[in-house]
C-alpha cells in the first residue's frame, strides 16, 4: 500500500484510471454508502417505491441494496452516528448522490417517480451550464439525489459511469 | 419505469438484485458520490496520498476520481449545496462510506495509510460484534469512511462488494 509520489505533471498522471486497480496505494474505490435515517421504515419503503430490492426481513435493523457493484445501505441514523464515532449535527453534511441515466427525457421520469415516491423536489430538471441535463429531489430523510444526463461521461449498459 | 408493487412476502423478493438491471422503475445503482469541501486542494492531496489519480488540472474547481463503476467528486460545499438547493447546517450529514478490503490485515494497512495521509482515526480497528473486522477514518473535511473487512459479502477480483 506504500504511498506513492503526487500525482505530478505528466499526461498520463491526469488521466482517471478504472476502479478497482491498484494504484499503488488504496485501492480507488467505493463499496458502501450509509445513509442514517430516522425512520427506517419509511426510508425503505420510498426506496421499495423507486422500484429497488433488498434483501430485508422483518426485525432487521439495517436494510441493504445492492448497486451496481457496491452496497446502498440504509440504518439509524443515531446508531451510524455512535459507530463512525462522529457528531450529528443535524441536517444535510455536504455530499449529494447522483443517479446517471441515458437521456434527458429519462431524468424527467425518474425525478417524477421520486416525486411519486414521496421526495421533494430542490431542482427541477433543466440544462445545466456544463451541458447535462439534471434534476435534485431529496429523499425523505433529507438525502439529496441528482438525477443526471451527462453526455460527456459513458454510461455503460451494466449502469456504471466512466469519465470519458 | 412506473411504479411496481412493493416487496411482498416472496423469498425471490427478498434477495437484493444484481445492481444495473432494470427492475421495471428507477435502477437500482449509484453513480456519483460527490463530496462538499470547504479546502479543495487539501481535500485532492488527501485522496491523491491514499495513491488516488484524477483527471483534475489546474484552474478546475471539482476533482473526479473514477471509483470502479462510479465516480467520486470533490467540489466546493457551499456551491454544492447551492446546486442541491439545500441549507447546510454544517458538520456530519448522515452519511458514511465505506471501502472494503480482503482482510483485518488490509483493514490495518489502509488505516495507517489514511492516518499518515493526514485523516483522524475515529474509531481504530477491531473487531465487529457482526464478525467484521473495520475502523473508521474522517478526512480532512469531515468526510467518514469505514475501511472493513466482511467475510459475508463478496469482494470481487475488480474490487466490485456483492451481497452474498
Amino acid at each position: 500500500m506504500g504511498l506513492i509520489p503526487r500525482g505530478g505533471s505528466s499526461p498520463l498522471q491526469r488521466i482517471a484510471r478504472p476502479g478497482g486497480c491498484k494504484t499503488g496505494g488504496v485501492d480507488q474505490r467505493l463499496s458502501l454508502v450509509t445513509l442514517g435515517v430516522s425512520d427506517l421504515g419509511r426510508a425503505r419503503e420510498f426506496y421499495e417505491a423507486l422500484g429497488w430490492k433488498s434483501g430485508w426481513q422483518e426485525g432487521e435493523d439495517v436494510v441493504f441494496f445492492q448497486a451496481g457493484g457496491m452496497i446502498l445501505a440504509l440504518w439509524g441514523r443515531d446508531q451510524l452516528a455512535a459507530d463512525t464515532g462522529i457528531r450529528d449535527s443535524g441536517g444535510w453534511g455536504g455530499v449529494t448522490l447522483a443517479h446517471n441515466v441515458s437521456s434527458p427525457e429519462e431524468v424527467d421520469r425518474v425525478m417524477g417517480e421520486a416525486e411519486r415516491a414521496g421526495a421533494r423536489i430542490t431542482r427541477p430538471p433543466g440544462e445545466t451550464f456544463w451541458g447535462g441535463y439534471t434534476g435534485i429531489f431529496v429523499d425523505p430523510e433529507g438525502h439529496p439525489w441528482e438525477v443526471a444526463h451527462n453526455p460527456h461521461w459513458i454510461l455503460g449498459e451494466d449502469g456504471s459511469v466512466r469519465l470519458a
